[in-house]
């Protein structure tokens, strides 16, 4: 189907769906002894219990399984700033993915704000309804500043997966690419064009992960630490002063000469023949622009890519976020994690990783299908551990 | 049951029933062309219809079926300031009722703030996630001033239950127990013990509906114009203004002579056998404190009582709360209502008085049961068509 066509058919679905979740009771409520369970009078005591002991809200109501995804409406998909109310169906798009993959309820919610401290004191306030927090489709810089604020006051996860799904996909797809082209982290140049939410969260993942020599690029080339003329934001300024040691300024087309790995969250076109021929040997693409990428897979294979991976599903190893917030969640949630730190992200990268054997291993298979059943559950095994040796679980 | 029971009960069936609405997903995602019409990219096109007209998130999302039911947790049941996170049990039976009732989506949520400021903003900007916000357990006098601020930012029904449901059900009864008894609303004498958020609501859709000589009182007896002393809040105050046009003044012993109708929203026992014998003839009782009544229903009777209502099931005439909102939110989602105003509560008394026929009608039978099929669709057609009349319905 093109891509207008499934635009028109989706229309049409949600036409007829008129919402892809639902709220219903999990309780039975057929006569007034029901009631008096459920309802009046009885009530009163489970309340009384969460009142003594704050945390008997995880076993007395719905919280231990429940996830808000909240957004603002300021980076919806490809769409940009559409606004909170239009942000919707992709948050309940979310929420339903949610259920499916991670049996997990989610409350698809969106905030009327463009104010860093107005949306972090609306979602701390409304914190005590859930076990977790998802943001999704905030704009950078803005969902950095509100991810730190948020963080630090929250006595549950906060998790803008825009930024960290995605990078713990991209970190299990690298590992992988590594293993299958014989380099090591620690050795491989690393260029990361487009610096914003996903990019940057992308780059410290690899970074945590052991990469050395990683380069941010935005549209004005390389960010170096001697460079002030490449900081365009306070992120980039701190970017700049956590990568790129050796200070290659110029741009793509330049620092990409002898790098290894190439990984673009950035426009279509961006990344050409040429520029992969300069690359080092077996060179790694992940061309991840969405819904066209930086270079389309057939014409990086044919200038010499080693492996190839893009958002899209009808190409082989699709970086797709669904791969990861379902089993992170899950997995946060089971032992009751205070947070989502960078340990279970760096479990969670592995483990997806590891799904695929190394006899399964191959170019064209890098990353586990999306219906993989052995994904969500390898992963929030991986992050239980994590937040119990890391001290984050509470369960 | 013993009222220890009952709670014992409870809280072992909350236990197990670990929460009792869940959030499911209500669309199939089998494989990718699911994914590519729930999720991206298909997504993108409803989202789009949205920016362009934000009244289409009522048909592309769940909004037009979702109520936000809020609290801070400041007054929970008969359980006072127990706080948020301790409220939820009681936010998720509401949210429970609202599904199995009146076939709604409700989201169980509470708020971490005393400030009415920061409560009105906090549910201020997330309106556009929901379709109504149904205020639940607030204590007087916030709940009045933050009801007044929401509703007047809000494009959305704001309702705060504890008040509007109340006196929807309490002027139900009130009407039956008149048509009984023989007496037209605007002669009666009508004493209110317990000027809080349920009294006042009462009191003044009463006087909507015609109630000419109503008096409230308090602790300290009659609320009256000529007496500063008897306001005790700038609510009282108004109060004062509304009612009592004789200036009565004195204790509930004192101004119950001659009342047709006593409704007390205090404390048990307040009314004796002694002040019933001092109304006029055929009174009126609704003993509504909660779980023991102003005077218990035997005692009314004994002492002369025509017709007593109270907030039990286990006596007849219950005045119970469930009668109320489901109806109410139906009618104002189905009709994509701005506002639930006066014309809709009282649509809503009226056709809930009306479930009852005069064949029906008796002193033990003036409110229909809560399991009555009769009484959501009654309400809800009686509130679409008074949304329509007084133009706050948009669909």
């Amino acid at each position: 189907m093109s891509e207008k066509n499934v635009g028109e058919k989706s229309l049409e679905f949600h036409y007829n769906w008129k919402g892809k979740i639902k709220i219903t009771s999990d309780v039975e409520i057929n006569d007034r002894s029901d009631l008096a369970m459920a309802y009046t009078p009885g009530v009163a005591q489970p309340c009384l219990e969460i009142q003594k002991d704050i945390n008997k809200s995880y076993e007395l109501t719905r919280r231990w399984n429940t996830v808000a995804v909240i957004t603002d409406g300021s980076a919806v998909l490809g769409l940009g700033d559409i606004g909170p109310e239009a942000g919707m169906p992709v948050m309940e798009g979310k929420c339903l993915l949610f259920n499916k993959f991670g049996n997990i309820d989610a409350i698809p919610l969106c905030v009327r704000t463009k104010d860093v401290d107005e949306f972090v004191k609306t979602v701390s306030l409304i914190l005590g309804s859930f076990g977790g927090v998802n943001l999704e489709d905030i704009a950078a810089p803005r969902c950095f500043e509100i991810e730190r604020k948020l963080k630090e006051i929250s006595d549950i996860p906060i998790f803008h997966d825009d930024q960290h799904g995605t990078a713990i996909i991209a970190t299990a797809a690298l590992k992988n690419s590594l293993k299958l082209a014989g380099k090591n982290i620690e050795d491989v140049k690393i260029v990361i064009n487009g610096a914003g939410a996903a990019g940057t969260a992308i780059g410290r993942l690899f970074i945590a992960f052991g990469a050395k020599n990683l380069i941010f690029a935005d549209r004005n080339g390389a960010i170096s630490s001697d460079d002030p003329n490449s900081w365009l934001t306070d992120e980039h300024r701190k970017l700049a002063f956590e990568s790129n040691p050796n200070c290659e300024k110029g741009s793509l087309a330049e620092i990409i000469k002898g790098a290894d790995v190439f990984l673009g969250v950035s426009r279509p076109g961006l990344l050409t023949p040429e520029m992969i021929k300069t690359m080092a040997e077996k060179p790694i693409i992940f061309a991840m622009a969405n819904p066209t990428p930086e270079i389309m897979p057939d014409e990086a294979i044919k200038a010499g890519a080693f492996i190839v991976g893009t958002g899209r599903s009808d190409f082989p190893n699709q970086i797709n976020n669904l791969l990861a917030f379902p089993g992170v969640f899950r997995g946060a949630l089971d032992c009751r994690a205070s947070d989502i730190n960078e340990e279970m992200k760096i479990a969670a990268a592995n483990a997806l990783a590891s799904v695929i054997s190394d006899e399964e291993l191959s170019r064209e298979y890098i990353l586990p299908d999306v219906f993989d059943k052995r994904v969500v559950e390898k992963i929030s095994q991986a992050v239980i551990k994590a937040a119990y040796e890391s001290g984050v679980a509470r369960k």
